[in-house]
C-alpha cells in the first residue's frame, strides 16, 4: 500500500465519521458497517435511518475533480439496499466542497465504471440539508 | 484481558457471524456494526432488515445458564432503535442451544442489570424461524 492509497483511505474514514456526526446531529441514527468491502456479503459504508427513511451510503472522498465507482461497488450497494429496504445513495466529498449525495441513476455510466464529476455532483446531487428534508 | 474474556469475546463474534449468515440465508440483509461499544454514539451489534422490518440486535453468547446485560447496554439499544426506526432485540446463544431472541420487556430487571436465564429464554424468547415469520 503506497502513501497515496493510505491517504485516500484515511480521507474516506474522516468523511464517514463526519457524516455520522452530521446525521446524529440532525436526530437520525447512523452507524459504520464493519468490514465493508471485505466480507462475502454486500454491505454499504454507512447505514443511517430515522422513523421514516433508511439510507445505505457508499462514501468517497477525493482531491480530484472526478470520482470513480466500480460496477461491483454500485451493484453491491443496489443489491444491499434492495434486500435491507433502504435507499441507495453515493456520497462524495470533493476537497473544500460540501458533501454531495447522488442517486445511482444520476452517475455517469461507462463500460468500466460509474463516475461523478464535481460539476455533475453540483448539478444533480443533494447537499446534506436537502437530503434530510 | 484474561483468557476467559478473550474466549467470551470470540464466542460472541462467532455468534454474530453465524447470525449474519442465517439472515442472508433467509433473504434478509444483515451487517455487523463497526466499533460497537467504542464510539460516542449508541450502536447495536447487528443491524438487519428486509422490506418490512428492521431489527437492532444486541448479541451475547455464554456457557453459563444465565446472561447479564448492563443497564447502559439495554438503554443504548432502546435509544438506537428508537432513533433508527428499528425493533430492539437481544439475542442469546447458550451453549448447545438455539439462538433465542428476546424483547427487552421480557428480560428480568434487577437494580444493577437486566438478566435472562436459559429457562426464561425458552419460555419467552423466539427462535430464529419464529422471529422472521
Amino acid at each position: 500500500m503506497g502513501i497515496s492509497h493510505a491517504r485516500r483511505k484515511s480521507k474516506g474514514s474522516v468523511a464517514e465519521r463526519d457524516l455520522i456526526h452530521k446525521f446524529w446531529g440532525a436526530s437520525w441514527a447512523a452507524v459504520r458497517v464493519a468490514g465493508s468491502g471485505s466480507t462475502q456479503f454486500p454491505s454499504p459504508d454507512l447505514l443511517v435511518g430515522n422513523n421514516l427513511r433508511k439510507l445505505a451510503l457508499e462514501v468517497k472522498a477525493t482531491k480530484d475533480k472526478k470520482k470513480y465507482f466500480s460496477k461491483q461497488e454500485i451493484n453491491d450497494l443496489k443489491y444491499f439496499a434492495l434486500k435491507f429496504g433502504a435507499e441507495p445513495w453515493v456520497v462524495i466529498k470533493f476537497d473544500r466542497e460540501n458533501y454531495y449525495f447522488l442517486n445511482i441513476e444520476d452517475l455517469e455510466e461507462t463500460p468500466a465504471s460509474f463516475t461523478a464529476s464535481l460539476e455533475l455532483a453540483k448539478r444533480r446531487g443533494f447537499i446534506f440539508e436537502e437530503l434530510i428534508k
